[in-house]
């Protein structure tokens, strides 16, 4: 049987996926976390168990030598040689990727490169993908971009109004992220649809602690919220979203700090955090405002708000639109927001029933089926799409 | 007869507008510039011809009284006592001001006060307003704010996700702009649809050089595009709107420029002019386009999604409208934009007519009459707005 590998890197974790292909069936999965730090903490689930061991991982090398050495002590696996491919997901993929791609020395400088606009991410998932190579250089691997689904945009998408040559010497433009949830929906909207992807215009709501919007038409992206890096767009935990940018020099001048401090503070202290002073989690947020806490309620007024918003902007990007999706944490599991995104879209052809919006984390129509625009919540699964292209690629 | 003057001052001109009112003729207008330099130009219609003279003015004092000597002398008033009252134009209202308001010691500290928030453009309406107070101290004068229509905006629009006490401490807030323009225009829609505005959900997009659009529900604005400064919102001439704010620290990494330099440039070298390399001014644009100029027609492409996206979004805001409106220089008189935004937008009820398109600078309905939706071209009219207040408020 062939085994696949789907793997997310950061700077100091790992998380890992085992497919069993072309089944899709998850063999089994885990984490690893503080790698690099003492009291490393690795976790595998093992027949829906989770198991974890706290030891000194000292770096993602040593964590994958120690995943690989589960997989068959545990009978995961027989054997290593059962693994077919990795997949690594890499967060950008800049002009040069509009889709997956083999790893060579070659991407690999590409991505390197790419550093540039993603200076926290793409050197992370570089250090996952050379702890692959290192400890198994003979299996082929494969790089997924967040931002290769969205390489679709048209120019008039993609382009800020600033001067042209900041697009050309220095790549400033709206890449988008989440695309590789983005592509997954959309694509299992049609299928749930019943109708292929190439006839629909679908609108994505990926609501998560980073949230975005996409605009997919006939299976392509053509907008998208999230901008040059994922800050942009819809408020988010701690994100602010769009602002006016005008008030990164006037926040400069009234508090004394760096543009880069305020920029901070824009990612990390904003969006519902910022508003409600309480927590960058939804749950805590409904929980105080259903408590009476105004400020809660105002911070979910401005959440809903700002996705709303961005619903009738990208039914307009699309001259009306035939789905709706809402996936990832907030999008599968928050009744209270997709009823406040929602509320009112009538005039755009979108009926749903309250009473089918109470579920969470499963696919579900929550549209009524006589409404034009269906309303669906899809759960959002990355690391199958990662696994898919793993065998596409090295077939 | 009562006669108003409406004045908008800049820092270096005297604009003015004497009406005879309630029949709300315009009795003549005219222009001072380059006051406080050499080789003013003071400029005045009378009897639909200008007359202009080139002199020294010394300040905004002494323009004041050449006007209204100009006024006697060509024989355009009698009397000095005809003039019932003077409305001056003023940016920045903050949440001081939610209607115009008489001016007095106590107003004319306020509007200093809010300086903060608009340090190019209350100080000099201040020289505005002392200049006529100096040479008709005993005639009465109004403040007409162009953020005061907006601050009926709820909370949830008008909030940024930032920490909240940015809001509290700074007044970070979404204020809005063109206000008196976006009232005028919804009330003069309500004539012309024949229905009382407290029924009516109206989407009003004034493009000019500047340009934002506004929601406007029951009369009252309840969200709009530009924000804290007029910079946000949709591309405008040489203004970028809404960026990922996270390319301000970006591009001073890139080019050395402070905060403040890549401020100035989203607001003088973005928008139609940095997309083009050409001109802020759509016309050339527009030219260059038709002559094959690529960027041209990417400006235009640019300029024209921001807004129609908006469009879709305010609609949704407003769960539908009933009509949309056309202001100011490029929505009054640019078919090819109007036709660029409005194209696409049956599905929220808008059916309009390429052939009634073919319009410039007058009152139209342009949409079919069975359109759901109307879309109606309206010239603004600020300075009747402010002659009215000035009516209103002295009486």
């Amino acid at each position: 049987m062939a085994k696949v590998i789907a793997i997310n890197a950061g700077s100091s974790s790992l998380k890992f996926q085992l497919f069993d292909m072309p089944s899709e069936e998850v063999v089994t999965k885990g984490l690893v976390e503080r790698i690099g730090l003492d009291n490393s903490v690795f976790t595998i689930s093992v027949n829906d168990e989770k198991q974890e061991e706290i030891t000194d991982i000292a770096d993602h090398a040593v964590a994958v030598k120690m995943l690989l050495n589960k997989l068959t002590d545990l009978n995961i696996i027989e054997s290593l040689d059962e693994i077919e491919g990795i997949g690594h997901r890499v967060v950008h993929g800049g002009e040069l990727f509009n889709d997956s791609v083999l790893i060579t020395e070659e991407t690999l400088e590409q991505i390197e490169e790419l550093s540039d606009l993603a200076p926290l991410h793409n050197p992370a998932n570089l250090v996952g993908i050379q702890a692959f190579q290192e400890v198994l250089p003979n299996i082929q691997a494969v790089a997924v971009f967040d931002t290769a689904f969205h390489q679709s945009m048209p120019e008039q998408s993609f382009l800020y109004s600033l001067p042209y040559e900041y697009y050309e010497k220095y790549g400033i433009r709206k890449y988008g992220f989440h695309g590789t949830s983005h592509k997954y929906v959309s694509q299992r909207a049609a299928e749930l649809l019943g109708r292929p992807v190439e006839q629909l215009r679908l609108l994505s709501c990926h609501l998560g602690n980073g949230a975005s919007i996409a605009a997919i038409e006939g299976g392509k992206s053509i907008d998208t919220s999230m901008g040059f890096t994922p800050l942009a767009g819809v408020a988010m935990g701690t994100r602010s979203g769009n602002i006016d940018p005008a008030l990164i020099p006037f926040i400069m001048g009234k508090t004394g700090k760096t543009a880069d401090e305020v920029l901070d503070i824009l990612n990390k202290k904003s969006g519902l955090l910022g508003v409600s002073g309480l927590s960058s989690d939804l749950r805590d947020i409904q929980q105080a405002a259903e408590a009476g806490n105004d400020r809660a309620r105002t911070a979910l007024e401005v959440f809903a708000n700002r996705i709303h918003k961005y619903i009738g902007s990208y039914a307009a990007r699309m001259s009306g639109i035939d789905a709706i999706i809402f996936t990832a944490g907030i999008g599968e599991n928050s009744i209270e927001i997709r009823s406040r995104v929602l509320k009112g879209l009538e005039f755009m052809g979108v009926y749903w029933d309250p009473a089918l919006n109470e579920v969470r984390g499963e696919e579900a129509f929550i549209s009524y089926p006589h409404s034009p625009v269906k309303v669906l919540i899809i759960p959002t699964n990355e690391e199958v799409m990662i696994a898919r292209d793993v065998v596409r690629l090295t077939q």
